[in-house]
C-alpha cells in the first residue's frame, strides 16, 4: 500500500537485503535535480499532504505511521517540522520515545509502542521507536543477545499486526555522516539558543559510532518488509531530507486515496428544526 | 499569567459574574477594526505562536491549556485548523472528548482528563472538554442534579492543581447564533464532502437550544476564574473567532515569555570526539 516516486524508488530497502551504509552517501542529492525546484516540489507536497491528510481523517477507517530514526542530530525533529508543520493538528499526532520509564519497563518493550499506535483516520509519528531496542539495546547491551536476536522478528509480526488492521507503516532512516554530525553538535554549543538541546552523552555514542551504523544496518536489513518498508534517507542536506520524506509520504497518501465517506441517509431525510 | 489585548478584555468573563449569553451578539466583529487588517493582524500572530511554541518546548517547564467548547457547529475543528496549523506538531497535542468509554466511566469524570493534561513545554487543546459534564449531562440528566452541582467547584479545583504546577489555562466559548447553526447543519447536508460531520443526533440537540445557552451561562459564570478564565468569543464569521483566539494565546504565551534555558556547562568544557 506504501508508495514511492520514481525517482527515489532506490532508497527503499530490499526485503531480505543486506544493508551497506557506507556506500550511501549522506550527501548524494543529484537524483532530486535542481534545488531550486526540488523545494518548490517540496512546498507543494507539504501542501498536498494537509489537504489528503483531512480526507483521511473525514474517511476515518485507515491510519499512516510514519517512523523517523537515526542518530544524535540526524534530524527528526527538523524533519517533523519541515514536512508536517502545516499539516492540520487535529489529525497528526507525535509520539516522542524517550528512556522507558520503570512502568514500561514492567512489560514487554513493545507494549509502550503498542498504546501509542496512531488512531484511524489519523498520521502518527514517531520521533524514535520501537528500533531503539535492537540499536542503543545492542549497542549497549540493555538486554541479552538471545533476545535481541529475536526481536527482529517479534518487530515483523506486530508491524504486520498493525498493517493488516489498517495502518499504513512508513520507516526513515535519516543517514547522515559522521562529519556532519561533528558540525551539528559544535553548532549545538556554539549557538545559545541550542544549548538545550545538547546532551553530553551524544558525545559517548559517538565513539561508537561504527558500533551505531552496524545496528543500524542489521535492523535495516532485517525488518523492511514489503509491509513496512525501510527508507535510508541521505540527510546531511536538511531540504533534501525533506523532500525525500514529502514525496514518499505524498505519494502514499495519494495511493491510500481516502475518501469522504458515503452516508445512509439522503439530505432531504432531514429538516432543520 | 493569562492576558488578553485590551481591545477583546471585553470577552473575559468576569470571576463570579452572571452570565447572560443573549446580550452578547455572535456577529459583533466592530471591536476588531476593518476584516483586512485583522485577517493581516491573524496570520502574523500564527507565525509568532509558531515561534512562541518553540521556545516554550526548548524551555520544558511549562504548558499552555487551550479549551475550546461551543454547541454542534460552533467551529472547534476549524478553530484548532485556523489557529494552529502552523504551529510545530511536536509541541502540539489535540484531545478531542468524545462520548466515554466503560472503562473511562469506571472512574470520576475528571479521570480522563487529566491523563490528557499536556505535557510540560507543550501546547494541549482540549476539542470539548470537562465541561461536557456540566452541559450535556446536566441537559441530558445524566447524573443526579446534587452530583452536577458539585462539579463546578471540582473542577475549579481541578483547574486550580494545574495552575499551581506549571500550566496556563485558556478557556473559549464559541457563541454562534441558532441561526447561524442552521446554516451550518443545512451547508452539512447540501455538501456531499460534508455529510460526515452531520450527525441526526445534532438536531436533537438543536431542540433543546434554549437549555443549552442556559447550562453554559452556569458554567462560564461558575467557572470562570482567576486562574482559569472564560472567553465568550463571538463565533458567526469564522475569520472573527479565528483573530480573537489567535490574538489571546499569542498575548498569553508573550507573557509567559518562554526563555531557551540556561545550561549548567561552558561550550569550551566539550570537545567533539
Amino acid at each position: 500500500m506504501h508508495s514511492c516516486p520514481k525517482h527515489i524508488k532506490h532508497l527503499v530497502v530490499k526485503p531480505g537485503g543486506k544493508v551497506k551504509l557506507d556506500r550511501i552517501d549522506p550527501r548524494e542529492v543529484d537524483f532530486l535535480g535542481k534545488e531550486d525546484k526540488a523545494r518548490a516540489q517540496l512546498a507543494e507536497d507539504i501542501v498536498e499532504i494537509d489537504r489528503l491528510q483531512d480526507r483521511l481523517y473525514a474517511e476515518g477507517k485507515r491510519s499512516l505511521l510514519v517512523v523517523l530514526q537515526g542518530t544524535d542530530t540526524a534530524g527528526k525533529d527538523g524533519t517533523i517540522r519541515g514536512v508536517f508543520n502545516q499539516t492540520g493538528p487535529l489529525g497528526v499526532s507525535v509520539t516522542a520515545f524517550k528512556k522507558p520509564s520503570e512502568d514500561e519497563l514492567a512489560r514487554d518493550y513493545l507494549w509502550r509502542v503498542h498504546h501509542a499506535a496512531p488512531r484511524r483516520g489519523t498520521i502518527g509519528i514517531f520521533n524514535r521507536s520501537h528500533y531503539e531496542d535492537v540499536l542503543i539495546a545492542r549497542v549497549r547491551k540493555f538486554a541479552p543477545k538471545e533476545a535481541i536476536e529475536a526481536r527482529y522478528d517479534q518487530i515483523n509480526a506486530f508491524e504486520k499486526l498493525l498493517v493488516d488492521n489498517g495502518t499504513i507503516i512508513l520507516k526513515f532512516m535519516l543517514h547522515i555522516s559522521k562529519k556532519e554530525q561533528a558540525e551539528r553538535l559544535q553548532e549545538r554549543l556554539d549557538d545559545k539558543t541550542k544549548h538545550w538541546k545538547f546532551n553530553a552523552g551524544d558525545l559517548e555514542d559517538r565513539l561508537l559510532w561504527g558500533e551505531f551504523q552496524k545496528a543500524y544496518e542489521l535492523a535495516l536489513g532485517r525488518c523492511s518488509t514489503e509491509h513496512a518498508p525501510w527508507h535510508i534517507v541521505p540527510a546531511d542536506r536538511k531540504w533534501a531530507r525533506n523532500c525525500i520524506v514529502a514525496a514518499v509520504v505524498r505519494d502514499t497518501l495519494e495511493n491510500m486515496d481516502p475518501h469522504y465517506p458515503k452516508v445512509p441517509w439522503k439530505a432531504s431525510d432531514f429538516e432543520i428544526p
